[in-house]
Formats: C-alpha cells, sequence, structure tokens
C-alpha cells in the first residue's frame, strides 16, 4: 500500500528551539547552558514534560541521562534518537540541542500521525557532551560504553569546587544505574558538522561514515634565558625560535600526507614572556586527527624525529607528552546505507563525510549499532554565538531521522 | 717624579659588596632590592654615613638621586663616577651596586693615601635605574637628561598604587632640584657586562664605545577561531601558522645582515589558546638592536615587508606597532682613549664594544661627557641569583676606575 511520505512540522520544531534557546540565552544570542546547570535543568525539566504529555514514559540513568521511550507493539530493543542539551560557555543555539528536539519532533509527528511503532522509540539526553563545565567532554556516554569509570567521574569538579555528584542531585536528576541504556536496535545522531564542507559544497546532509581518530601532544622545549641586547645570537639558546624552527619542519612533513589530515598548535605558553628576555622555554600543544591509523602513525613519527633533530642542533631540549589519542570509530555499514536510502527517498543532496569533531556516538557506538548524520554549519562555526543553521536545514535534519525510523518500523 | 702605582684595596671592595649583598639577599643568594624599597632605604643610608665619613658632603636630588662629593683644590665641575644601587626582582649581587661601591673604594684609596684631588670626585647613585617597581628604567637619570618628564614619573605607580612620589617621600630620599647633577668634567660607570663576550673571549675590561640603539614592534596578526577538527586545512585562517611563516621569514632576512646585529621575539600571547581550536589571535614582540641607524632601518623594513606578504597571502591581517626605539649612543671619544691607555698602563687585557643593554651613562652623555667599562658576567647572566663575577675581576673594575680618575688629576 502506497501511503503519503511522512514529513516533521518545521514550523514546530522552529518553535521548540527558540524556546530552548531562551534557556541560557547570551547577550548576543547565544547560549549558555553548562552541564547541571540551574538552565540545564530548565531545559531538561521542559523536555521530560513535553515527551510524558506525547504519552512516552521518562526514565533517568545514574549519570542524568535522560531515555523518553514512547512504546512499540513489538517489546524489541528500542531505536534511540538523541545528542545533548548542554552547550559551552557562550555557545551556539544548535549544537546538540537540535539532534534531542529533532527526535521529539519525530516522535510528535508519528503520535499526531497515530502510527503506533513496531519497536519503541527512545529519545536520548547524553549529560555533558561538552565537558565545559566538568571535564572531560563526552562524559556520560564514556561512563555508558566503561570507557570512563564511575567514580572517577562523579568526583569531577567544576571551578568553584562543586563535584559532578553535587551538581546531579542538586537539579534532580540523579537516576538509577538500571536505567542506563543497555541494548538498542539502532542510536542516530542528528548534528551540526561544525565545519565548513557542507555549505561551501551546498550540500543539505551529511552522513557520518565515522568519527575520526586523533593525537594530541604537548611540547615542551627547553632553552636558556639571557638578555636580549647582550647576548649575540651564535650564543643563543633561544626556546622561541626552536619552537618556531620545530613547527616550521612539522608543517612541511605534514603538508606532504594525505589532504585530509588536519593538524593545528592551538595553545603556546612562553617562560619569562618578557620582550627584552630570550625566552627559556615553550610549551605547546600539536593534535592532528585523520581517518587513517597509519596516517596518525606517521605524524607521531615526524613529531618524535623532529623532536630528535632539534636535540641534535644542541641548544634545546625537547620534551613529549602524549596529551590523548583515539582510534578512528567507524559507524554501523548498514545504518550509514539506510541514511543514504533516506536521503535519496526525500532527494536531499548529501554526502558521506568523516566526522573530525568527537561526539557521543562514538561511545554509543560501542553498545549499540550507530550513526550520525549533519546538517550545515553557516561559515563552520560552532562552540561560539555565531553559530548558525538554517531552518529549512533543521527541518531536513529532523525530516531524515523520521524517515529513517519509518524505515525501521516498516523492516520485519 | 715616579711615585708607585696606587691601586684600590680588594679586599675592602669584596667586603662591602658582601655587606650590600644583605640589602635584600634572597634564599638564593641573590638579592631583591627594589627602587625606594625598605632594602633600598638602608643601603643607601649605608652608603650615605660611609660617604661622611670619609669627609664627603651628601646632597640628594629632587628624584632621589645622591651625590656624594670629595671637595677639590681647584672649584671645577667632578669628576663623578656611579650607578644604580637599586636591582630587579631576585636579581644579582653585582649590576649597578659594583659601579657605586667602586666609586666609594676609589675614594677610600684616595683619602687613605692623603690624595688631595685637584677637582671635585662626587660619587652618584641613581634611582631607579631597573624600572622593575617603576617603570620606565633608567628614570631619574631619564628627568635629568630631559627625556623624561618629571610630573610624569612622580606620578608613576608601583603594583600596589603607591606613586614613586610616595615612595621617594616614605623612605626619606626626596632632595632639592638644585642638587640635579648639571655640569661635570666626565661620567665614569663601572657595570657587569650582562653578556659573554668577554668571559668566553677570556678578557678583563670592556671599553664602552656605545650603547646600541634598537627597535621593539609588538606585532598583531588575526585570522579566524574554528574547529581543530573539523576545518579542512586549506580554509583555516590561521593566526598562529601564519605567525610562525612570518617569524621565520624575518629570521631569514635578518640573519643577511650584519653578524652584530641581536634580535628576539621574548613575548608570545596566542587567543583563544586551547588546543582544540584554531588560533584567530596571535600578538608578539620583536625587538633588534645594533649599533648602525642604517641596520636598524632595514629591520624596521622587513618588518613591514613581511607584514604585507602575510597580508597579501588573503589569510590573515597583521598590525604593527612601534613600542620603542632609541638611537645607539656614543659615548665621549676622549674617555673611550683615556680608558684605554689606563687599561694598557695597568697591563689589563680589554677590548672596545658596544653595549647592547640600556644603562644610566646612555643618558648622562647628554649632560656631561660620559663613558663605561664593563668586567665579564659569568655565563652572560644578569638580573638572576645566578649573577656572578669574580671579586678580581671587580677589583680590576676599580682599579681602572683610580687609574683614570689619577691621570684626570694630574691633568693641567
Amino acid at each position: 500500500m502506497q501511503t503519503q511520505k511522512l514529513l516533521v512540522n518545521g514550523e514546530r520544531l522552529k518553535k521548540e528551539l527558540r524556546i530552548f534557546a531562551n534557556f541560557g540565552r547570551t547577550q548576543n544570542n547565544g547560549v549558555t547552558r553548562l552541564a547541571l546547570s540551574e538552565e540545564d535543568r530548565l531545559a531538561r525539566d521542559y523536555f521530560c514534560s513535553s515527551c510524558t504529555e506525547l504519552g512516552m514514559s521518562v526514565k533517568v540513568d545514574d549519570m542524568g541521562s535522560i531515555y523518553a521511550t514512547l512504546p512499540g507493539i513489538e517489546d524489541k530493543p528500542p531505536i534511540v534518537i538523541g545528542s545533548h542539551l548542554d552547550t559551552v560557555k557562550k555557545g551556539g543555539r544548535f549544537d546538540g540541542v537540535l539532534g534531542v528536539l529533532a527526535g521529539l519532533e519525530v516522535v510528535r509527528t508519528l503520535v499526531e500521525n497515530q502510527v503506533k511503532p513496531r519497536i519503541p522509540i527512545t529519545i536520548l539526553n547524553v549529560t555533558n557532551e561538552e565537558g565545559a563545565r566538568f571535564e572531560p567532554s563526552m562524559m556520560a556516554s564514556g561512563v555508558l560504553s566503561g570507557k570512563f569509570e564511575k567514580g572517577a567521574m562523579l568526583n569531577k569538579v567544576d571551578g568553584e569546587g562543586v563535584t559532578f555528584e553535587e551538581a546531579l542531585h542538586s537539579i534532580g536528576y540523579a537516576g538509577e544505574v538500571e536505567n542506563r541504556l543497555e541494548e538498542a536496535t539502532a542510536f542516530l545522531e542528528l548534528h551540526i558538522e561544525q565545519g565548513p564542507i557542507l555549505e561551501s559544497e551546498g550540500i543539505a546532509i551529511g552522513v557520518v561514515e565515522a568519527v575520526m581518530g586523533m593525537v594530541c601532544y604537548e611540547i615542551e622545549i627547553t632553552g636558556e634565558s639571557d638578555h636580549a641586547g647582550t647576548t649575540p645570537m651564535p650564543m643563543r639558546k633561544d626556546a622561541l625560535f626552536a619552537m618556531n624552527d620545530y613547527i616550521q619542519a612539522i608543517r612541511h612533513k605534514l603538508n606532504q600526507l594525505d589532504s585530509d589530515l588536519v593538524y593545528t598548535v592551538g595553545r603556546v605558553s612562553v617562560t619569562p614572556n618578557v620582550h627584552t628576555v630570550i625566552p627559556n622555554k615553550v610549551v605547546f600543544s600539536l593534535e592532528a586527527r585523520h581517518k587513517n591509523a597509519e596516517v596518525i602513525n606517521e605524524v607521531e613519527t615526524f613529531i618524535a624525529e623532529q623532536a630528535q633533530e632539534i636535540k641534535a642542533e644542541g641548544q634545546c631540549n625537547v620534551k613529549l607528552t602524549k596529551m590523548w589519542f583515539r582510534d578512528t570509530v567507524w559507524f554501523d555499514e548498514e545504518l550509514v546505507q539506510l541514511l543514504e536510502e533516506s536521503a535519496n527517498s526525500l532527494a536531499y543532496s548529501y554526502k558521506k563525510m568523516i566526522s573530525g569533531a568527537g561526539h557521543d556516538a562514538q561511545f554509543i557506538n560501542m553498545i549499540c549499532p550507530s550513526v550520525m548524520l549533519f546538517v550545515p554549519s553557516k561559515n563552520g562555526k560552532s562552540h561560539c554565538e555565531e553559530e548558525e543553521t538554517t531552518w529549512e536545514e533543521c527541518e531536513q535534519g529532523a525530516n531524515m531521522l523520521l524517515e529513517t525510523v519509518v524505515a525501521f518500523l516498516k523492516e520485519k
């Protein structure tokens, strides 16, 4: 039987996104809604009551993540749609919240069309994806997947000495360990791209195959402080010029690797940082991301080799500390294919891509088959008040979720 | 009549240097004696009473500088010997104080040998050479020479909101404007080199011909902050990599200029300075010093040209601010020659050199014929607790002053 295609209500989604933008609105139309803050509580309460009104049952797990479930005809593991409601400080109106509210819009569309789903549908709000108040990021999904140890996470403190556990209780979202996600038919996370690719290529949907592997080093170069006026150039042990040589050599080498490789020196500290004194110490970060482990391996080899070269010159010492590392997480191939079919069915332009940013889905992928989809970010901006995605693009993302859920419900 | 050569008492000089090292001694054998501090007052009081005991008259000018004068047979402008008693925070036991105490030792030697000088001899302690508590450095000599405006200097505040004027009164060294140095036969400043040249070449005395000219720019490069994981390399406007290119190009160009040129990037600040974010702003200092104005001009041309090149690449903007500039100050040629003759007479090894660091003598040179001489700094270190000059080297420096004063006294 050929039925009319089910589509979400874009106006309703827009209205909800605008309401949530008020939970922590900043002066410049951005949002500050740190995890477990009063603003987060307001957003959570509103979300829970919206779900309850739709006839969903709401549960909270021991890390404060919320599961709102629309029952299915068959008692099967649910299709889970979700993302996170927290933001960074002076963040935007779309990062995270879009994936949760698009899930809500999918359920609303099904309920108003009296579609009783074959299998349950759960909307998930994962606690503290950003890690902006309590480090690390992706905290609750990390605990869910066994990547992080719960006790250690509960004891994390914010800048004012409040522990995660205290904050969880203070907003009334300390739930039960039994409520954790343990089994699901699929996890679908819609998110803004946070990069410029979709916009620059004029494409509506990114079908995300993987989250890129990354490595981050802290590099400390030590030389000697001397008077900037009285020390001849050949007698200097200038840590800053050594850093300059190091970065330049690394750029030269990395630029010869695959063009998808991205790498960044984001943080630099110079000692003593006085204009009349030759620096005796610089500490800087160097991070690199690529989907292939071999490329990351090559980056690490270059980092080590270049440190040896600086040492061999005899003026400065170099100390390397590996701060972070993650392997590339490949999403479920069948789900990737299903998203492609949904885009084709909706006649949306799409491209398969690799996420350079980390997301909860990379951890939830360890529990159940998972996949992500992206909608464009204007100028590639995120984690700032200028973060922007058009209402139409948001609606298309939600339609992708709905189309994919409907496909699941039809399956035998 | 051939008399026996007059020489200072090295043991007495060593004893005085050790006594003054106690006025602000640090745990690691350094000295913290900030200008107009309680430690500075103790050192000044001790210095004044030592001078009075020798039959010298002591006057203080309106910037707190002290003039202790041994009268001469003829009423002529004095020979002035001096330097400064203040230090930086955690400075050393020789910078400044050596030039004052060597002057005291010269007078003591004359007095105990019953030499009544033909013309007066004044020992000068110049207030606030270091600028460590109240900026700028060389404050009082700058006021003396008309380089700095007195009213503005009196209003300078330290880190705790105390003005220079208040501090001057609180230690009891606010004197009279009439006492300022207005005329002198010569000014002689003995100082530690603060660089590694004399030590590395095994030379006892540096005869200083000039204080090097310098220029210091603050360079601000602005790009755009984006996510380190999601922004392809060709779409980045990375201010830090632009800084790296800038510094590398400048080094390449400056290394082709005269090998006496010294240049330093001492200060760098990166925004937002987060390892996962591409920097949108870096601000750094670039200073260069050389005796020839044409070389400094070339440096400035390169700084401007390279800024244009970065702009022309179209990713980042560059703003240049000229922070400091000084022309090379050439000391009196006859005094330079007199110092050479003294070194030859004493059979001390010496070399003519240019000071890369600034000193009070560069301002006092505007009032009267001036010259400086250096003694070695171990490992070129100064402005730190490790600052070291041997007692023998200090004694040789004092003998140079004495020999030169004696030569003056003989003159007709």
